[in-house]
């Protein structure tokens, strides 16, 4: 049994780890940056430490400043959360060599995923169907237009390295390769400090779907079924659901199938996520495995009825998980709500929040570390929080959703709010017909 | 189905109302007295209608003003919530006959159920389990101390048209009857316009146990499990949960099967509660039968996922319930926080809501119709909300309950909030080993 975990993040995913913590009787400590010191997660630990200045580096990916706070707090688990340091092998590595234990899985298992080329091979490996591509990372331009050659038209370049979207590029004809290998390479060079590009067949209009998975230390994987998390802009999602509307009990058999071969052919410990694209005739492909809590675990605990980050902690212990794959008979709708004006090409919107009305009452959850009077510093992402509802049927939820984010007040900074609203009201969204490609023609009106 | 609703009521159950009216695309008229005016249910209904001064008897309980408001904006059904007009029998034969629907049992089963006497006696006919008394009205302290004689001291008295405490009094022996039945009596005709008052056996050290019914139109009954509502100060409840940590399956098979019985006795129609007083034994006698939602209702919805007001609506629109019996299969807690002063006899706190930030995440439900800025105004009861918490286990519900009491942050009126604090730390508590007299005895101390 841990007695004190460091949550090496911020914001409502530092607030979700601590609260949970508190239900299960383990102390905590928030580590912040100076910009972050009347934030929620900080007032609500049992200790805090700030880390140093605003800027990520300076903080929450300052591994040192964090390996202290942890020492000098004498914390026996850090949660890193998602983002930040949650998938960097680096990270858990020095943690082991400080004896403090890294709430996911081992260095080696975050390498072998993190590294979205490795990760692929490992999945063919293991039987699990990937997009077609290139085998390795690009050596050069030639290198990619000859590759593009045989795989065919559009295809897709990556960062080894990536997530979230950058040092993504579609590129739908050979002269716009070197154009868009250069950015690619570039962008992940910034971001990653890794500018390792690998090229994918772009598998056009499909539905982003992941499987839950979830892994002991005693061999148990169960997979915890699906959510659908296509509504993205950028690659950024904005809207997730569980069950996905266009999820069939084969489907689901098959993808649950594979996404539990997939962790099992790696032995997989704690909590992660097998992200498939699938295509409109349910056929489906590895895309990556996320080896931490995704932002959207939420519709997933709404349907199972399980605190994962409990689940994720007590497989840290030790403990063992019952290994049944989880079917929900609820349907959960996440929105993210983000400080970003929607109707100005989503640009960030901080400053002090000065009204912060929740909406509340049945099948509705907010996961926020907002309140009145906090400021949003500019530093970071723009998440101020996640709207979450839980109904019998997706229509309800639907509903539920509406009622929901009409009663959500924020004054004083521009929301996403509205946004969300208009996508509840679509027609499509509503008949659950929708790819990845929505909001691309998607038209939003400023109210 | 109904196209606009009128919701007879203010507060949290107002709004609780509205939103699922919302939800299921019913227009919704507010009714609110001048001193409500910037509430919550005003803001989120299509309508709303001043009907009178603050005082009750000018507005909520105004019937004529009521009928005006809902005749003038075309609404076609009343939801009465719970207190004020919810178990006037008289309001909905008013209803009726202005072709409104009233959303709840018809007047003639308002009235059985009413008049505790007459549906003791029903109860009794239909094989019902009731605590020995007397039967009929008392008639003079002769006869009461005759009655008392009879049964066996310690006795109550309770006013036949009461509800909530008042006109209740314990008589443990002779000398003290006089003094105890004139101010039964007198608080009766203060409180009810009616001071007929009957005898019971004193059940002592009682839990009070509860089961949700439900009844259709076309002869459908089931039960939706029972709630424990055993912490109570002077009959009012302060915490409830659901299932009850007393309950065992064998009892549950009684009670249930009693409560069915008891609703089917007078082919109730609409969502019930029948009220059982469960001896250390586990012998029951029913107490009561609510013929309308209760506040605590919210605790079976989170246990068994459905939504009971919709499941109102949907039986007054003539829909069929489907008749099965609902078993919890998760554990759900609610604390009442009202605006009083826990520490000096919980005198109230009315005044101005200067923050008001309330508690997230997995599992945790707020139902308030407060806000920061909000005057909670001095004429009505002085709950300004519930929390209420779900979670797999009792022990789950109960840490999650701390947590969530302990983010609940409201400046400007003292607050419940430290008291049932301090309930769900205490032993007896947590162990489920508690009665009607727990707070008897529950000695809190001032923070």
């Amino acid at each position: 049994m841990f007695n004190k975990i460091l949550i090496a993040n911020r914001g409502e995913i530092a607030l979700r780890i601590i609260r949970t913590c508190r239900e299960m009787g383990i102390k905590t400590v928030a580590v912040y940056s100076t910009a972050d010191k009347d934030s929620l997660h900080v007032r609500f630990a049992d200790e805090a430490v700030c880390i140093g200045k605003p800027h990520s580096s300076d903080s929450y990916l300052n591994i040192p400043h964090i390996i202290a706070a942890a020492e000098i707090t004498n914390a026996d688990a850090i949660h890193p959360g998602y983002g930040f340091l949650a998938e960097n092998a680096r990270f858990a590595q020095i943690c082991q060599h400080h004896n403090i234990k890294f709430i996911g899985p081992t260095p080696e298992m975050i390498s072998q995923m993190g590294d979205k080329n490795t990760a692929k091979a490992t999945m063919i490996r293991a039987g699990v169907p990937v997009v077609p591509g290139v085998e390795g990372l690009l050596g050069s331009v030639d290198h990619a237009i000859d590759s593009a050659k045989k795989i065919g038209y559009p295809v897709i370049l990556k960062a080894t390295a990536g997530g979230g979207g950058k040092g993504m590029r579609v590129v739908w004809k050979e002269e716009e390769m070197e154009r868009n290998y250069t950015a690619a390479k570039q962008e992940a060079a910034a971001s990653f400090k890794n500018d390792g590009i690998y090229m994918e067949k772009f598998v056009q209009e499909p539905r982003h779907i992941e499987i839950q998975v979830a892994g002991d230390q005693h061999g148990n994987v169960c997979h915890l079924s699906e959510r659908d998390c296509s509504i993205q802009r950028r690659h950024q999602k904005l809207v997730e659901e569980s069950p996905s509307p266009f999820m069939t009990p084969e489907l689901r058999q098959k993808m649950g199938d594979a996404a539990v071969k997939a962790a099992a052919a790696i032995n997989y410990e704690g909590l992660g996520t097998i992200e498939f694209l699938v295509d409109k005739d349910r056929n489906f492909y590895f895309m990556e495995m996320n080896t931490r809590v995704q932002v959207e675990h939420c519709v997933t605990e709404e349907v199972i009825k399980f605190d994962l980050i409990k689940e994720q902690i007590l497989i840290a212990m030790g403990e063992k998980i019952s290994g049944n794959n989880y079917i929900p008979e609820l349907h959960a709708i996440e929105v993210r709500i983000n400080a970003e004006d929607p109707f100005h090409d989503f640009r960030p919107s901080p400053g002090k929040i000065k009204v912060f009305n929740t909406p509340g009452g049945q099948g509705v959850r907010v996961d926020s570390h907002a309140y009145a009077g906090y400021v949003i510093p500019p530093y970071y992402d723009s998440m101020i929080g996640k709207l979450i509802v839980v109904a019998r049927t997706r229509e309800d939820a639907i509903k539920k959703m509406r009622r929901a984010l009409r009663e959500f007040v924020i004054e004083g900074v521009k929301t996403t709010i509205p946004f969300a609203q208009q996508i509840m009201r679509n027609e499509d969204f509503q008949k659950g017909n929708f790819t990845t490609k929505f909001l691309e023609t998607f038209e939003a009106k400023e109210p």
